[in-house]
């Protein structure tokens, strides 16, 4: 850039010389020749990478794609090339929403759809992603300069609109339907919307929104201590919706609309945005490509690096009415799948009862030793022969303690019969 | 950019109209006009904020800093201020190491030294921060132009070179052992190291530095399958060393110097990375600025999101020669500490002793139960009141699990004066 600013200095000088000598030739060479210089410049400045029609595995430096193929070598990815089908929506380009975006671009996504209607401060610059010379154009004019320089291969929707307005909210939605080109099968034109708004009325929007296209979405939320946040999986009519729950309304004790009041501001961090993200991405990727366990819902508290995990049931009075006729299509059109997951749990309950631990043992009490994890991990003899002195980083997979359930939205229903009774009840009344 | 383009386009057009009439005075004008023109747009390109002296807490859409302050009124950081007085090194700027620096840089840190002898390739744009116009240019150049631009508050020292080199290491050391001008009381001139190097060799020199220097660092990682992590905090001489138990090399089970044979990658994502560097940096803000629980290692299971924390001892049989005279020195300079540390341990004791949960328990066995924090969480009543249909998004602090010890660095000396015995015995051979 210093160069070519020289360059346009001398460009000035130039023409400062056609002035005093009009008919000079050789001058007006010079400049054409200056111009090139100041275009090749340009280019360098903008050089983009080309598109990439296919992805590679070929180990290149040159190839972008290496290092995400290699999941499929390693075993834990089936089908990397899959995610060039999907589309996914990102609501709320902030601190989250921005970095969720580039990790996606980053790994090659087919279509990216972003809203947000705030524009770039330099109050922003304690998150990743934006940068100074980014303030004032608005967040999604500025991440898709950016993204599209990252990665030309996905391709990219700014939608610069509020979609807690009614007119937003219609385009919104409108949006989301639309069907993309490369997939079917879908109820709408996008495999999943991540919301990584920052308040309330907006993930009751983004809520409202999925419930009515029966969408599956994944929330994010971080706190305005800056200190703790969360991400949760929310598939309209079998898990709980946003309105079933709040659990962030809840967490901060405060209504969230009240937080930008004049003079007051909360508190963020790179750091803790950046892990939330890549947590809500991570989720999203098992989601899409069919990996590991995907998380119905995990907190991450800074503080003490503690994780909880949880599940939650829909509520059958949600206040939601889209919730609530989705929690209904659900019930009628699953019989097969519960019945499957029934027989699948008598059978499992009939090989435990098979084989008890103690005959004597009137009340099927078992031990479950806490110090087993200290021991397989600690440097005791295992079944892993390791050298002396050295131990595993992570316990082997068989030996992870299931995911802890730490809470359930109330009232949990577990009979379905029942609740189809109770759904029953309320559709007469 | 496109704008520029144009511009220059059209002044090219300008030239050839010039050409054509040489006595046209409004053509030169015009020319005059588009070249203002061009040094507006490459200066809007290139603008950058302007140092901030002083960070001020004020509430405004121009003070980077706003949302930072925020954690001092938000009671979670006592002096967010004094972020400035602190020095950190990074070593291995890729998928970890410059987020990591980009993190430190947003949130205001005085100085970053940054080391690494690698150059940026097309095959990196998998993971986060390098970007497809740095192709080619050295890691630290390439981190050094963004994080000015974000940052100019930020003293930034790049060093393009190999640490496991002779030469390398000379500098590497000498760089860290440089008294930084802001602050005393500390062994070398910086605050902490942080370790984001992708091979055994370089941890192994990374910790040869730290335990000679007497310096705390912390380490990450990422598995060659890019689906788990983990951060390690590292106190010469207080926690275990490196080369105490070496737990990247007993993961991966096989030598990781093999990975970059031809044609061999192994495999990345930018969740994982960004997760890590996260965790990473949280944990050094947290030692930096004292707040919270400095984790002394966390893992990241992505596949379960499962997170298992543990605490590592010092091996007194450490190969590391200097690691073993740390060691000596913190037991020989710390007695006043142990003994302060015992005598707190058996008040708790005793406090124990004093309340039996059943006095006809011979054996002091206690009934822990593990559905508590489910219930503490879930929807039954508890102390808190919610209204009915709540629950808290995470539980409070005093309802927290200890962290899960799930193993140690073998063979563990908890008596003191056994270990002095040892280390005598060692020393008279």
């Amino acid at each position: 850039m210093a160069a070519m600013e020289e360059e346009l200095k001398a460009l000035l000088q130039d023409i400062e010389s056609l002035k005093r000598s009009q008919s000079d030739a050789k001058s007006l060479h010079s400049v054409d020749e200056r111009i090139v210089r100041i275009m090749n410049v340009t280019k360098f400045g903008t050089s983009r990478r080309s598109k990439v029609k296919d992805m590679s595995a070929e180990v290149a430096d040159s190839n972008p794609y290496s290092r995400l193929m290699a999941l499929q070598r390693m075993g834990i990815v089936e089908n990397y090339e899959r995610i060039q089908e999907f589309s996914v929506a990102i609501v709320g380009i902030g601190g989250v929403g921005s970095v969720a975006a580039e990790m996606l671009t980053r790994c090659g996504i087919g279509r990216l759809l972003l809203y947000d209607y705030d524009t770039v401060e330099l109050a922003n610059m304690n998150r990743l992603f934006f940068r100074p010379d980014q303030v004032g154009m608005t967040k999604t004019d500025a991440a898709v300069q950016t993204l599209s320089d990252i990665n030309p291969d996905v391709a990219l929707e700014s939608y610069s609109l509020n979609i807690t307005t009614v007119k937003g909210f219609e385009i919104f939605t409108e949006s989301l339907r639309a069907k993309g080109s490369q997939k079917s099968g879908r109820s709408t034109g996008i495999d999943l919307v991540l919301s990584c708004v920052d308040n309330y009325e907006a993930r009751m929007v983004v809520n409202q929104a999925c419930n009515e296209l029966g969408q599956t979405w994944m929330e994010s939320g971080v706190s305005e201590d800056a200190v703790s946040g969360h991400i949760q999986l929310l598939v309209p009519g079998e898990t709980a919706c946003f309105a079933c729950a709040p659990p962030l309304v809840v967490a901060s004790g405060v209504d969230e609309r009240t937080l930008k009041r004049e003079g007051v501001c909360a508190a963020s961090l790179p750091t803790t945005m950046g892990v939330v993200a890549g947590l809500l991405v991570q989720n999203a990727l098992k989601y899409l490509l069919k990996f590991g366990q995907v998380s119905p819902y995990l907190g991450y508290n800074s503080l003490k690096d503690y994780f909880p995990t949880m599940e939650m049931r829909p509520n059958p009075q949600c206040s939601n009415l889209a919730c609530f006729e989705r929690q209904k299509e659900y019930i009628q059109t699953k019989p097969a799948r519960d019945a499957a997951a029934k027989a699948k749990i008598e059978v499992e309950i009939s090989a435990v009862r098979e084989g008890p631990l103690h005959l004597d043992n009137e009340w099927n009490i078992s031990v479950v030793d806490n110090s087993k994890m200290e021991i397989s991990n600690g440097c005791s003899a295992s079944d892993d022969a390791l050298p002396e002195g050295l131990i595993h980083e992570l316990p082997s997979a068989g030996k992870y303690p299931e995911s802890l359930v730490v809470g359930e939205a109330c009232p949990v229903v577990d009979d379905l019969e029942d609740l189809q009774r109770q759904l029953d009840a309320l559709n007469a009344s």
